[in-house]
């Protein structure tokens, strides 16, 4: 019987702070329940003190999940109440809190003379916060996790002494994050083995890994971390996270899995979801996942030089470690178009995981119809964006009904748009550098409303001359920002739409007022 | 005084093998240019025998570059006779010939009888290939390098004797391939450090690493590998190749250097022409980096959280275990207009890494001011992408000249171009589902000519709402593929240019005739 490994999933939290990857509530609950498919043991659903848009996403995912739901907060009693505000309607939480430990971080973060003088006094302060951050967190619930930040640069005694006091206030998972992804494997591994060794009560909780990617040993030294000794490991979908981002979960498990011949572990994962997970959140993210990127890569399965083809044909192992069909990806192309029937669509989107309610069904079946309409051949990658799109159409305060550009080389580009508010109707024109800045200006026009525009990318989401094009648009509002996306063979009328879904999520919000002056609709900042 | 390692880059043959990655004769020189500058000790530039254009890139890298120009080979007198004309005009070759050593490839590449019947007998019929491949490769030259395909998934005693049967053959660098990604660094490493033992002439060969990225493990295991003894590494820029693809070259160079505090280990590449080697490689083979990708991803040296941030604030080294200036990524976002004129155009692009002649200077120049026209700011990433293009400039048999499309929601797209060949200019227009498909259609039209589109694929490579979108398109033709690029804050002319110049590029190569009939333009596909 192998070793059960602790599957720890942070897209939702060390992966949502990516730069650019800010998800809305909506967002989190639909990922969340996408990673109880998979079935990852423990979701950290975010940092509920940092903003109240936080704080909304880790109660809504606590209320309705049947997962661990995690809160992070940091060792201070504002943080972790807020953090158990957030969970406390849920049925299996954990609260998750931190310090930094290594030298750079104590002399950089404590540097105010109230923590102590000397790097010995801070460190003391740092141990006293640590434990009663702990106790504090314990009067509210028994699964408590802490963290050691930046233990990959922290001195092995400190360290140790750090672990045993956490546990010793009672943390029941001790997690041992290499921050900055400075560590080599066989060193992460000697230091988890000799914090095995030198921490007394260590068998009382779960070690746990937490590595960062940016030398590329993310995924190694989360197995050489499990290899001496740990059972929790933290990743996230796609590898997406600060910087160089997060150990790949996909990766992890694969690795897990075909080589279960030497590790002798065994993770909870339904591999088969791993597909799904992964195109859905480098859907909401908006962060792409590379070509080559290992199991989820659009790559990962292809075989390109005659070389290789000819062995695969001969015998699928000679270059195939792992099917495709174990993560999730099936090659048989069904490809559905007009006539495929409402059944047929229904049939398909099971086989893809997507389980939609009667109502959802009706609103994709008329979706669907619209691309059958303009593409002969639906695939499979089209489906998945479909189906994302549809969660989006829950706040439609403002529906773009007519678009019409004039665009070219010797043409000042001018879009015209008619835009529906309720009973409304708004039509306007400008001009713009280019067809979409044009748009853009004729809908903010319309709307008497112009948003800072953080971000804006395209892509093309199918392949072929009829491709899909994607546009993901975020705007900005104080700390919040929105993102909107928007799909279509024309993709301009993609970006529109996603410009427009974008200001949508804004409004509702901020419920920022709305109201008709001289035949224009004003919005106010409010 | 640090142990000098081997960077072998393979970016231009097992990386040229992603899927969609076919670059031209033009995009390689350039590329290999650029890896000169890096400073890599060997390029790989290819497999001569395997396509006529091929050769050709070989031939013309082998005959201006520096570096040691590796040509692949299988164990067989034609190829390697190949290599060696491709090769025979350079001043530092390498002639790379490799045999499949596992069981499960020996049993499906060499499963015909003439091979031998049992395992054994085969086993024994692919030392003899190996042997006499390298010997008649040592006719050619001195420097020889010998891949033992497979050897991850290879018994070790019947690798040791392949191993030792290619040194006595005279290779001078034999190398150990994880050709499937399938080991884990112990046991990686366990293998290299096996062969010194079993091999009794390893001494007398450089034993090089060659890892795959199938589960995340490839930076590791090359480490591994260098731990145990080997002082070669086979890398790949961004880390592209077959499937999930190779060991990313800037992962490992930027982690021995990093910790060469407990590595020991030196290489000679110039880390500050990291970040352009891998914008060009991206930019040619059409395959994008993540943003969280290591050292290269645009989120790599990005602090997106408020505790990371104050943390940065305080002291770079809290979450920095690198400067992002020490891979060539600068922050100071000098920006430059209309009125920076062509000195500080110059400058700029100087800083950037790029040289062009007097003439190339002028074509910049030029292109620069358009985009100056429609942009108010010229970012970095503006003048990478401009960089880029004017390469593809040699090529213009037909040119865009003008370009109109309408389109929208309630519209037939409707494209009209007209389009300059020689003296002639042709107009045409047509209709397509999406303005894009329209320009394709109309452009098929004017030229008489329809190829097959292999892909086609949009991006935007500037952020922001006038953000320059690039197109990058494939067309194929028997066993070649054409890539065409354009940019352009129009996204449609962007796709239109790049249709345009994939067609010149596949016209140049497989010099199709062009003739006027009825006052069109035919082309025959010969």
């Amino acid at each position: 019987m192998n070793e059960h490994i602790i599957i720890f999933d942070t897209t939702l939290r060390d992966g949502e702070q990516s730069p650019g990857a800010s998800l809305n509530v909506y967002e989190k609950l639909e990922i969340a329940r996408q990673l109880a498919k998979l079935k990852v043991d423990v979701i950290e659903a975010g940092f509920p003190v940092s903003s109240p848009a936080q704080f909304e996403a880790v109660k809504r995912i606590a209320e309705e999940s049947e997962a661990i739901i995690a809160a992070l907060s940091r060792a201070k009693e504002i943080d972790i109440k807020s953090a158990y505000d957030a969970l406390r309607n849920g049925k299996h939480t954990r609260i998750h809190t931190f310090s930094s430990t290594s030298d750079i971080h104590i002399l950089g973060k404590f540097s105010d003379r109230k923590y102590g003088v000397s790097l010995e006094e801070k460190r003391k302060t740092v141990l006293k916060m640590s434990y009663d951050a702990i106790a504090y967190a314990k009067t509210f619930m028994d699964d408590v996790e802490f963290s050691a930040e930046d233990a990959g640069r922290t001195d092995i005694g400190y360290l140790a002494e750090v672990i045993e006091t956490a546990i010793e206030a009672g943390a029941t998972t001790v997690n041992v994050p290499d921050t900055t992804g400075y560590t080599f494997p066989v060193e992460y591994g000697l230091m988890i083995s000799e914090l095995k060794k030198r921490v007394s009560n260590i068998h009382k909780a779960v070690i746990s890994v937490h590595c960062h990617n940016d030398l590329g040993l993310a995924v190694a030294n989360s197995l050489a971390g499990i290899n001496n000794g740990a059972r929790q490991i933290e990743c996230t979908v796609n590898g997406i996270g600060e910087r160089a981002g997060n150990a790949s979960l996909e990766e992890i498990v694969m690795a897990l899995k075909v080589r279960k011949d030497i590790c002798g572990y065994q993770t909870g994962i339904n591999s088969e979801e791993i597909y799904n997970t992964s195109k859905m959140v480098s859907g909401f993210t908006g962060i792409v996942v590379q070509p080559n990127k290992a199991i989820v890569g659009e790559n990962a399965f292809a075989h390109e030089s005659g070389i290789h083809q000819d062995g695969v044909l001969k015998d699928k192992q000679t270059y195939e470690i792992m099917t495709p069909e174990s993560v999730g990806v099936y090659k048989t192309k069904l490809v559905l178009g007009r006539h495929s029937g409402r059944h047929g669509l229904t049939a398909r989107l099971n086989e893809l995981g997507y389980h939609p309610s009667e109502e959802e069904m009706q609103k994709s079946y008329e979706a669907f119809l619209e691309i059958a309409d303009k593409k002969k051949e639906v695939f499979d990658d089209d489906l998945r964006v479909l189906m994302g799109d549809e969660i989006y159409k829950k706040e439609q305060l403002h529906e773009l009904v007519y678009l019409h550009v004039n665009a070219g080389t010797d043409v000042i580009p001018t879009a015209t748009v008619k835009i529906k508010s309720g009973e409304e109707i708004f039509t306007e024109s400008s001009i713009g550098d280019g067809p979409v800045d044009a748009s853009f200006n004729a809908i903010e026009r319309a709307l008497g409303f112009k948003p800072v525009v953080e971000s804006y990318n395209v892509r093309s989401v199918t392949s072929g001359r009829q491709a899909l094009g994607e546009a993901i648009i975020r705007i900005r509002s104080g700390e919040n920002s929105f993102t909107g996306r928007g799909t279509s063979t024309d993709i301009i009328e993609a970006s529109a739409k996603a410009f427009l879904q974008a200001i949508n999520l804004y409004l509702v919000f901020t419920n920022t007022k709305v109201e008709f002056r001289e035949d224009k609709l004003i919005i106010n900042q409010v």
